[in-house]
């Protein structure tokens, strides 16, 4: 596989953490020099691995938010 | 790869939609027939093919949405 390049621009916050140190978190993260995106995704001790997750952009996480809030209240 | 069984049980939103008809949402998921957790997915049209996402718990989409709202103040 090639490389992909990426950066954490931005660290927003951490929804969990698994016994393994795991977490998954809300981050700015730029993909191959672009410009930083939303990014929902679990990722070992230190960002040393990345697991599943995917990128959203400013418009879908404000959806989300609105989706989850409601579904709560 | 084996077959993995999952159900959509509840519809909880759609945070986009791809010109190609695929849509990013929040539904509750059963898979094998487990008690049904958040997942944020990307499906394409009728849900025939699933993309990329993550499943999530109660607390996990609770402490998401506050990190948004936090973020987007």
């Amino acid at each position: 596989m090639a490389d992909i390049k990426y950066e954490i621009t931005e660290h927003l916050g951490v929804l969990s953490e698994s016994p393994k140190g795991w977490k998954k978190e809300l981050n700015f993260v730029s993909w191959n020099e672009r410009p930083p995106k939303y990014d929902l995704r679990e990722w070992a001790p230190d960002h040393e691995k990345m697991g599943k997750g995917l990128t959203l952009t400013e418009e879908e996480v404000t959806e989300l938010a609105k989706i989850i809030t409601h579904h709560q209240k």
